[in-house]
């Protein structure tokens, strides 16, 4: 099978790329370098993805039956402070690549959403939900209005089919960002001493990119062409923050002081608390191995073993 | 007809408002601030337009069967200094908008696209182009990303008819921004300098506000449920800023020192050149009766009479 990754040197196309790669496919990956960490045999297609231009060659150069979207502004944060982070890499890059789309159309387009589409809702989040989406930061918005973008370029488009894949957290080996990173690299810097954003009581669901990817690829298989399949892929269970920390400073046995903030969320924008309703991708026959508690735990160790 | 207007108190919005009401029309408008030159009998429902709840509470109140989308951040060069401004404004609106119609449908809703969405293109603008569209500024961008929002819920809402309209430079009484007005706003405060932006050549077409609302009513009768139907409402003349400061300077007995900047772009992201392609205009049966120059001469005096 021939792939195209777009943005596909980030977190979780580094790890998708290596693992296509090993089930040898063919895989091309387009982002703006390439990924250093790669061994694969992967094609690096050095270009900006926000211009359609640049990504219809790359359609043309890597003629792919699958494509995943994974570009996107990865510091919500930063994307806060600064919106046209999100507006041009987490958005503008969808809408350029469904341009291009249409003059070099595809069998299979898998996009990366996700839960910050929306917001706080009271409850486990599910695929639908009775309710307004009001994300709260732009990095939800765009990915919102990623997704209209591809519904609309499905409804033109029916030999293709869309997989919509809403992860949570995402932690794993080849990481870029993330709690599980930021805490590494500080610990790094300091081992007796942890500063965490928040009160440490934000709890949320995190998937290791591992379950992950197997997920996507699960439901890859079963879109249809003229329809858009969206599954959340990731555990039911949660973790706080504070656990975070606690499984950290186990792994690398060390005993920080760990400051918390006041505030119970870790930037502006956040969403503290949620939870997944994993109902269709259970229906779907997939399962997740890792709970969040596992998934943190073997990520602590996969990055502990890269250092 | 009940109309409800999203962010009918800016320039566009308040010439529609008016022209609605002496049509007897009902008219709601929904904006963050009333308009306080109306004198129609507008209904004005105080709110913010990114958000759907406020929306839905707004087409709940008024029960409109049209449904006019003007809402968007109209100082284009802000927007590309900050794109929180029209990422919320713009684009957001059209998200929370199309949310709210979900749940309270209408027969039609009518939007307020922008030649922006094309980017600088050799020849004229017509409603399809051969080629990828790159907007230029934030503004365009997010003009660009409504429409697929706005065809994504056509789609799956084939009740209700939509029309997109694309505008070019807007021009008339009742302004807030844009050239002319800004023009008279430095030649009140200083009669005898006049500092453009840009070196003067811009060569743009510009459409009189009621032309272009008589073009707006024109089609959005031809919009069937089901389809959206785009069209560009302008001229297919142009007008220099040059011609502009003439016509300007004449209706103003004035003979003011004319500075002009090197630079061909009045700001970071404006389209120097462009022309409209007004072919399906003329197609479907409206003829557009101000040129760009009487537009702007006609805008003129509509703004001085208001002084």
């Amino acid at each position: 099978m021939r792939t195209l990754i777009i943005g596909g040197s980030g977190f979780i196309g580094r790890n998708l790329a290596a693992m296509l790669g090993e089930q040898e496919h063919e895989v091309f990956v387009l982002d703006r370098v390439p990924d250093e960490t790669d061994s694969t045999g992967t094609i690096y297609i050095v270009g900006e993805a926000q211009d359609s231009e640049i990504i219809y060659s790359a359609l043309e150069q890597s003629d792919p039956q699958v494509v995943y979207h994974l570009a996107a502004n990865s510091d919500i944060s930063a994307g806060i402070l600064d919106a046209s982070l999100d507006f041009g890499d987490t958005l503008m890059t969808t809408i350029a690549l469904c341009q291009a789309l249409e003059r070099h159309p595809v069998e299979t387009l898998v996009f990366a959403s996700s839960s910050a589409i929306f917001g706080n809702v009271g409850g486990p989040i599910a695929e639908s939900i009775d309710g307004f989406l009001c994300p709260e930061s732009w990095y939800g918005k765009a990915k919102l209005a990623s997704e209209y973008v591809i519904e609309a370029f499905s409804h033109d488009h029916p030999q293709t089919a869309i997989l919509i894949t809403r992860f949570p957290n995402v932690v794993g080996p080849k990481a870029t960002h993330g709690v599980v990173y930021d805490f590494l690299r500080k610990l790094k810097a300091d081992p007796n001493k942890l500063q965490v954003l928040g009160n440490g009581h934000q709890e949320k669901p995190y998937v290791h990119v591992g379950d992950l990817i197997a997920g996507i690829e699960h439901f890859r298989s079963q879109a249809v062409a003229g329809d858009v399949l969206r599954v959340n892929i990731g555990p039911t269970d949660t973790l706080t923050v504070r656990e975070i920390v606690a499984i950290v400073t186990r792994a690398l046995e060390l005993s920080p002081e760990v400051y918390y903030e006041e505030q119970e969320f870790g930037w502006v924008g956040d969403i503290p608390k949620y939870e997944f309703d994993a109902t269709r991708m259970r229906d779907g026959g997939f399962v997740i191995h890792a709970s969040s508690a596992k998934a943190v735990d073997r990520a602590v160790r996969d990055l502990i073993a890269e250092a």
